[in-house]
């Protein structure tokens, strides 16, 4: 029934203001019982949809007037709109995307971390008091625990947690750089990171990557130049191209950090999403000289709606976020910290890895046929070992700027590649991620997408030319 | 006997580094069973005493040798050492706290709660994926509802969902100040506050207050000379002195704000533990010039380690928040949300705060009594209607150097006043918080501190003036 009402309300036939029935009408003129028009409401409600206005009623929401979903998405490209689109996405009836860089919810291992939550039961009252800001310490050598799998030696002091790998990203850009220092990031990056630079006011400069990672040459030379205060890097199962440093590259880039006196920020939030055999370890590993920021997270292995994840830093570097930790938001709610402890505790990070995995490497082996199957030969994509991303690219045509309108309108959402940019790119890119999606839908979405970019590379050209920069990427 | 140990370490008989016995040894040592010494071990741990290192066994936590707490404690007095010292007291075994301005723990709803959060288990996949940035929807709706008690009418859609109060107040901070610029805040005032604009490199000028509220023609001084972006206000029951501004004051605040064009952000926390009849309604239910953001939260009414708070700003700055909050962590996790949600829609709010006023009340009147009964004359201070704060007045003297490290000490801890000032002021100043301490141990503490009092000032001076400045307060 909501997805009923939903469909009514997305395609304009319930206006937005419109009062619906109270539950009791509907409930009688359906047949239906209350408790079922009450959950549906509830739904639609949860949903942004509609809004219950106390002794009013329930009316249709005007959020959805003001920014109908199908039709803002897309419209602004800047890196805060997409982010805004792409948590949207889910809530938009009969849409299916391949532009979120997340897990499927549907094998989220809700229940058993419901078994670790009720397990801090008898614990209550201490769980709803103020943390400590560092984070809860169960949790903190839960994680000492888990970097050991990544190669690093850390004791729980030396862990701090945050509210996910956002947060940590966020104190970071604040505690090491001032409004207009230059950084470098990945060209292409996290979105959502260069959304926080700009909120900062910190200046992104691009540092290209090639298959093997990023290009060092292209470090040393801002380094020199531009006297950068970090590099931010994704440097195993890079969102969004997938692409994993070799070992090589990560030794080069610590050196590189060493010789020019800028801190690594490494990102290794989708490290043990590796299809391939055990990941590279972290370049926080080989750090001998408190040159590398370690940032991960659980939102990605795990479940976002926990909001957890921790960053390692040098003592003196992690006293500064310290601090703006307790200058933004003082803890995370200890009740899901020690929960996750528990779970983490109980080995339940490995067995839901060991279930899904295999999963998500079907889905990333179904999206990669597809694209092999489908797209015309001037289309090029990376080959992830790991992670949820690929990334396309295509010859820039002027065809192709609708792009994403057309394939909303055909059911389906991918990520816009300029977003990830922080320079142009004389290229067309897209970002799909198989973290979501069943490969059955994989290979559907890939063929309308492909016939798509067909029809638009046929329409004005005759000859195609591959994509004129394929290394580096982008 | 995590007591036991407790004390042990905290009096350094058991230094940092030391390897506790193993769970078995200890077991059979004292003839009690392993869950006995697990559960000591754990409860040791999460106070970050102890570290457990898979593998190597249990160990006396390096933090504490790098910050004994008892003797770390008010040896700093920057507004994050003092934010982080009242994180801290909780832990300390033997101290009894005046120093947080906090409802008692013991008295927290954390059953009623975890009803609630039972309620949700039906949800529970949802629950643990994103959420919306803005906030929970039924969240904004039980919100949007309570706001009608400050005598606000607002809809769900304007209700911003934040990680508390803090958070409310640092996302208003950076969206609307840039580092240097001028923002007025009261003399004295909320410490975490002060902290968040000393990280953003905001500038705080002093407000005085007197007993009706921030004395408006300070406020009008400062708007011509400095044109600051925002005064920050906690006009019903302030921290740190409990002063209630008056309904004249309030609407002079307003119309000072239209007429200089800055905003008033009005933190509302304190604003339902009123204890003598409603409090007067919230500044924001008299804006119809869209110049007051309104933020509130769940950590004094309900629980802290919710981390759950809302701000309610005029349209064009809740989208620059709401912006913000996508870069600094994305949103608030939603199963805490929702179960709020839940458990406000049952009245659990009104139930919870029926039980405690009458408690809060008579901790606030123990103290007033003991002050009035323990105090030498020279001291002064105010009589809060409501909140958790006590603000004490003395005149300054060399010999109240030490006040602090000898109450702590003698067992007692409470804020020192300066942390609270943006600029010196003549006088000597503490604050007392009555909310987490029963009123026997209250009386206590004031004679303690009365006693400690007496003697620094009859050291040196034989004639005591009355502080030099009581009106305004400091």
């Amino acid at each position: 029934m909501a997805e009923q009402i939903k469909l009514q309300i997305v395609q304009g036939r319930l206006p937005a203001g419109t009062q619906l029935p109270t539950v009791r009408e509907l409930a009688r003129t359906l047949g239906v019982t209350r408790v079922t028009v009450q959950m549906a409401y509830h739904e639609l409600q949860n949903a942004g949809l509609v809004e219950a206005t106390v002794g009013r009623g329930t009316f249709v929401s005007r959020h959805v007037e003001a920014r109908p979903p199908a039709q803002s998405l897309g419209r602004q490209l800047t890196p805060d709109a997409v982010v805004n689109d792409i948590l949207q996405l889910g809530q938009i009836a009969g849409l299916r995307s391949l532009a979120d860089a997340a897990p499927d919810a549907s094998l989220f291992p809700a229940q058993e971390f419901w078994q670790a939550l009720d397990e801090c039961r008898g614990e209550a009252l201490e769980m709803v008091r103020y943390g400590a800001s560092q984070g809860d310490p169960l949790l903190r050598v839960e994680v000492a625990r888990l970097l050991q799998d990544r190669g690093m030696a850390v004791t729980p002091d030396e862990v701090l947690i945050v509210a996910g790998v956002t947060q940590g990203l966020a104190l970071v850009a604040q505690a090491l750089a001032r409004p207009g220092e230059p950084v470098l990031v990945e060209q292409p990056t996290y979105l959502g990171f260069l959304h926080t630079l700009k909120a900062h006011g910190v200046q992104p400069l691009a540092v290209p990557l090639d298959e093997e990672g990023p290009i060092p040459e292209a470090v040393e030379r801002l380094a020199i130049q531009q006297r950068p205060r970090f590099f931010y890097t994704v440097p195993t199962f890079q969102n969004p191209t997938g692409v994993c440093a070799t070992p090589a590259r990560r030794a080069q880039l610590l050196a590189l950090a060493e010789q020019y006196g800028f801190l690594l920020v490494e990102d290794d939030l989708y490290a043990r999403l590796s299809y391939e055999g055990p990941p590279p370890p972290a370049v926080k590993s080989l750090d001998r000289s408190e040159s590398v920021i370690h940032v991960g997270g659980f939102s990605k292995l795990l479940m976002p709606g926990l909001r957890l994840g921790y960053v390692v830093a040098p003592p003196p570097i992690h006293e500064r976020l310290l601090s703006l930790r307790r200058a933004m938001d003082l803890c995370s709610p200890p009740l899901l910290q020690r929960a996750l402890a528990r779970f983490l505790h109980e080995d339940g990070l490995k067995r839901h890895l060991r279930r899904v995995l295999p999963l998500y490497r079907q889905r990333r082996d179904a999206l990669l046929a597809a694209l092999r199957h489908h797209m015309p030969p001037a289309v090029q994509w990376t080959r992830p070992q790991g992670g949820f991303c690929v990334w396309l690219t295509l010859p820039r045509r002027s065809t192709l700027a609708d792009l994403q309108q057309a394939a909303l309108q055909q059911g389906w959402a991918f990520a816009p590649g300029e977003v990830f940019l922080t320079r142009p790119s004389p290229d067309y890119h897209l970002r799909l991620c198989f973290g979501a999606q069943p490969p059955e839908w994989i290979a559907q979405g890939v063929e309308v997408l492909a016939n798509l970019i067909r029809e638009r590379l046929d329409r004005q050209e005759s000859v195609i030319e591959p994509p004129s920069d394929w290394l580096p990427l982008v």
